[in-house]
């Protein structure tokens, strides 16, 4: 066992003086508070498959940085064309050149797109869907399954502090994958239904995963097109690493809207929203703006990026890289006579071990795979990159084998 | 008069491509659908005070890419620390070092802060800005001014296409610099008031510019101490600009909360909500989050930014090439027999022409300058930079005496 994450002292200083001028220490999602406080909050660098915390301990990233890193760290061909953009303009008074090659190479991979458009943030694409939905049908009622992340705009925050009952007054909830529940959200929308809102597949925080059942999906667009509303696949998480164009295209079921952001330009802020031909003029009636949304460089970064996503088939490296991880696992948890969860597609797993009352088993799992050099999460989805070579998941491996035996050690098998 | 933007033919051909793969031809503030088709649509480049379209044509840039460029375009202090910072780390499983020095930076520079926390958008500071004041009191209504722009979310939006009255179910409404219009939208929000929003003065795209007027920023300060309602600050605009540690520092009206973006980093995606001590709870009770809000490179941007305005007093410099520009277009206009209005701070100066029925007069001024090699908006504020130096006022000024000329000889005086 290495002594990664033992050395901690320069993370203490900056969270000391971070506890000073930023509210509750961090904010958001990669605020360690979330996790455990084992965790280093401050990292310096990252390079592949592997990230360095700032006191140099390092480790297998099994987060992808929360997925935005879909082709591994600093990738070169990404870092080379964001460099090449740098020398010309970046935040200028209009676009450049490179958002119509991008809004072209989006176009012609994403099987779902007529057109696009870009903004920031994940949020920014499923509110502009959101809003697009409502200005195209003239209705307000949006449905979504209960308990799934949209976002953190106050629609969709799943945190309500600060928010109003009016901000999601024309919202409906239905379970995931539950055909007669969503009929019931859709009686109760009656005429006022202007679209659904689905993920690819039901990836809730602290959650076993469920992969989407296919006739669940197909029962949703049947109902949508019956009400002339709008399905809005939100592929914010699952894009550009479930499938190449579109996490649902090898269901064969048709987006009117998709979301989409985190990994399209590995790690550099990006997001967008893909539509059916139906829907341009709506979308193009709703203001969709901001300061950066013409920057270049992450326009380049993303034009790089789903090229060479294409051409590596970066789906295919990631699904074998998911799957000899998963493999691997699941022969370690037996091995160690402990029973897993191991649910979700493999390039995006989810891992809980049975019977785990108040997640002490995983919490100290994943705090010893941390000690082990492998940095995971205890209760969200992990993510795969195409820097996950054979030799990257038995580094992760050799880590998550120390975890397990040490959680067999301590609590025994389940 | 020179040729610029005489050739346009790269800009008509990814124009026609775009009009393809994006509702509408382009979305936002920067689509030229909104400012006159004369306009290039594309850019390549920016280096300091000047910027160079697709077709070669270069211009003195007023519209300083409306807003974010503060220091010049491409500053070499900010690239240098941008390629620094992509050296080690950018989008990674937790924020950089870069993060606790900028955040120690603003908390020193800007008055009213005692807090700072990171966004992408100048819509996520005013939104974080609006949820933490409602999760601050318990309350739901926050005022704002009629007509003011806050950002594009379906609360602020000043395009109504697509958003509900739900999503405005909590706002009031009250003219800017009108004490009693304020103070009767603040009897009508009675006990449920949670905070004012205000701009450092009155922008408001197509209309002549008010500068605040102190006393009744004073009172809404009163009001908001006698009612325990918060004072926000949307400094998304000005913030930088006007001046360095806040806009409202030289009135010394104190903020609760202010909101940032634009000039922060010098192009470079990212936004801010500051607070004061009393707000800090509040603030680390709501969700605010985005896959890339912990980017090191945008903070590492906004750091070298906020450092270089204060070494080499930005806001002065900034100051003196508004005089310049202002003396100047002031004097050609009176040459020429034109009245004009010259409106708002120097450093955001807004032009119209006197009795100018449907714009005609300003939308030919526009288009003669841009011919003459000087961007700048028939309806919008310009922003002033840095990188204007006398020499670069100068320059504008011989397109803007070219394009007063055009005016007079066409329309004649006003």
């Amino acid at each position: 066992m290495t002594s990664a994450a033992a050395v901690k002292s320069a993370d203490v200083e900056l969270t000391r003086r971070a506890a000073k001028v930023v509210p509750g220490g961090m904010y958001g999602h990669q605020a360690i508070r979330n996790m455990s406080a084992a965790y280093p909050q401050f990292f310096a660098a990252g390079e592949g498959a592997l990230i360095t915390d700032v006191d140099g301990n390092e480790y297998v990233d099994l987060m992808c940085s929360w997925g935005p890193v879909v082709l591994g760290h600093r990738d070169p061909v990404v870092t080379q064309a964001v460099r090449t953009q740098m020398e010309m303009g970046d935040c200028l008074d209009g676009p450049g050149p490179v958002l119509v090659d991008l809004a072209e190479t989006v176009v012609d991979v994403v099987t779902d797109a007529d057109w696009v458009l870009f903004g920031k943030n994940g949020t920014d694409a499923t509110t502009a869907c959101l809003t697009i939905a409502r200005a195209h049908t003239s209705r307000s009622v949006v449905l979504v399954a209960r308990g799934v992340y949209h976002g953190a705009a106050p629609w969709c925050t799943p945190v309500p502090a600060g928010t109003l009952a009016s901000d999601r007054a024309a919202m409906g909830y239905f379970d995931y994958n539950d055909s007669d529940d969503f009929d019931r959200a859709v009686e109760a929308a009656g005429s006022d239904l202007a679209g659904v809102m689905l993920t690819p597949f039901r990836h809730v925080e602290g959650e076993d995963q469920d992969l989407v059942d296919v006739e669940f999906a197909r029962h949703v667009r049947r109902r949508c097109d019956e009400r002339d509303a709008l399905l809005i696949v939100d592929d914010v998480r699952c894009g550009f690493r479930l499938a190449h164009g579109g996490s649902w295209e090898p269901i064969g079921v048709r987006a009117d809207l998709s979301a989409w952001s985190k990994a399209i330009a590995n790690g550099y802020p990006l997001a967008a929203v893909t539509g059916q031909e139906a829907l341009r003029e709506a979308a193009s009636t709703v203001f969709l703006t901001g300061s950066f949304w013409m920057n270049s460089t992450p326009m380049a970064a993303a034009l790089a990026t789903i090229r060479r996503l294409g051409d590596i088939d970066g789906v295919s490296l990631m699904r074998r890289a998911g799957a000899r991880l998963r493999a691997g696992i699941l022969a370690q948890a037996a091995d160690n006579g402990l029973t897993i969860a191991y649910t979700g597609p493999d390039v995006m797993p989810y891992v809980t071990f049975s019977g785990d009352v108040d997640r002490e088993r995983m919490t100290y799992f994943a705090e010893t795979a941390l000690r082990s050099g492998v940095y995971l999460h205890p209760k969200h989805n992990w993510f795969m990159s195409c820097a996950m070579d054979d030799a990257v998941i038995d580094r992760a491996l050799r880590g998550t084998e120390v975890a397990f035996a040490e959680v067999r050690k301590r609590f025994g098998p389940n």
